[in-house]
């Protein structure tokens, strides 16, 4: 593990987004904290990693568990994955432990039961929502919404891309390391508001999901094969 | 050219999209309405497709020319290619053309100057303004935004995916059809609401296309490789 690696909390890290991007970063030698509302719940998802990681025959795991808020002090790049129900509340709670960082901000505001049809919240997007609760001192990156969580868990190799979207490009450039720490490849995307496109993504990839049973992400293409 | 395939007229068809599918569907065999605001602009680019087919040798090319409404009336399916601000308007002077037959509406809501940034209109999408304008009589697909025009003026495969989105599945796969004699794979993508996804997704290869100096598309991941 490289000492010069930002330590990475994933706020509402217990779910199978959060634990799926905990095992990516973990396993390429990130210190991951795992918060959740309570620090008990995290510390079961964590014990659930490193007895992945073991299974996986990879030692010096580096993963603790904490509450949220400890876990967005502590750590030096927070992610969240939390439901869109709790993403206000959340950041509420949270903000000022942001203060100065970045935060990759994983929500996709899906509206239950249609979760297959984009409605997109009368912000724009979550990430809009977000960047808007924090103020300019928390730089807001949106990513990883249109990665199946299903391959996010395993351990072998991801064919998907992941559109990085953020008002400040070092942010984004930040955040496409850790995209490409979990292997896949990170692409500038634009500002916070292009978050839209891939927030409502998401629900065709749910509908795409139910009609063609499958884990279906997005590529890029046309990026490498010309001037 | 089989009797069976349906007549296809390509409203505001004089653009580079548009003479770029109109390349595609004539070459797959296809008749082709070109459709503009006057016959004589129209008729320009049939000529030019004309020649087009002839340097790449392809004969019995059956393309014609029309105003707009004229050509709406003679087609069985739709498709529209025209910018955001002539939306409304050409989907009024063409509506009681369309009654019964698909509208393949390809229009991005773009909002110039910054056409990087996604702009969606309050409405949800440009996709859901068509279906509200036209009415149950018309079933509204959105399809082709994120196909670079670039690469549909060319003569070999492309490596990008069409995500097909409209209320009727009967008219999705009628699409989806077209879309594959377009040379590229069709996904049902779910409701008309879900166009916002492929409309708001263009800004954001907009910008990737200026920040990697590309053209680029999408492609589905994950579809073909699991049970």
């Amino acid at each position: 593990m490289s000492e010069a690696l930002p330590v990475v909390a994933i706020l509402g890290g217990t779910g199978e987004l959060g634990t799926g991007l905990a095992r990516r970063w973990v396993q390429a030698g990130y210190q991951v904290i795992i918060g959740s509302r309570t620090a008990d719940k995290a510390e079961m998802a964590a014990d659930s990693l490193r007895a992945t990681m073991d299974e996986r025959g990879i030692d010096s795991v580096n993963v603790s568990a904490m509450e949220n808020l400890e876990a967005a002090t502590a750590a030096d790049i927070c992610a969240m994955t939390v439901p869109f129900a709790h993403h206000s509340s959340t950041l509420e709670h949270v903000r000022s432990a942001l203060v100065g960082k970045i935060l990759i901000d994983v929500t996709v505001p899906l509206v239950p039961p249609k979760v297959a049809r984009v409605q997109l919240p009368a912000e724009g997007s979550a990430g809009q929502i977000a960047q808007q609760l924090l103020g300019d001192e928390v730089m807001v990156v949106s990513a990883f919404q249109n990665v199946a969580a299903h391959h996010l868990q395993e351990g072998h190799g991801l064919s998907c891309d992941v559109i990085v979207c953020g008002n400040k490009k070092v942010a984004r450039t930040e955040v496409i390391s850790l995209v490409e720490a979990a292997g896949m490849r990170g692409f500038h995307g634009g500002s916070i508001a292009n978050s839209a496109a891939t927030e409502a993504l998401t629900s065709v990839l749910i509908f795409i999901n139910k009609q063609y049973g499958c884990h279906a992400g997005i590529s890029i293409t046309g990026v490498d094969d010309e001037a």
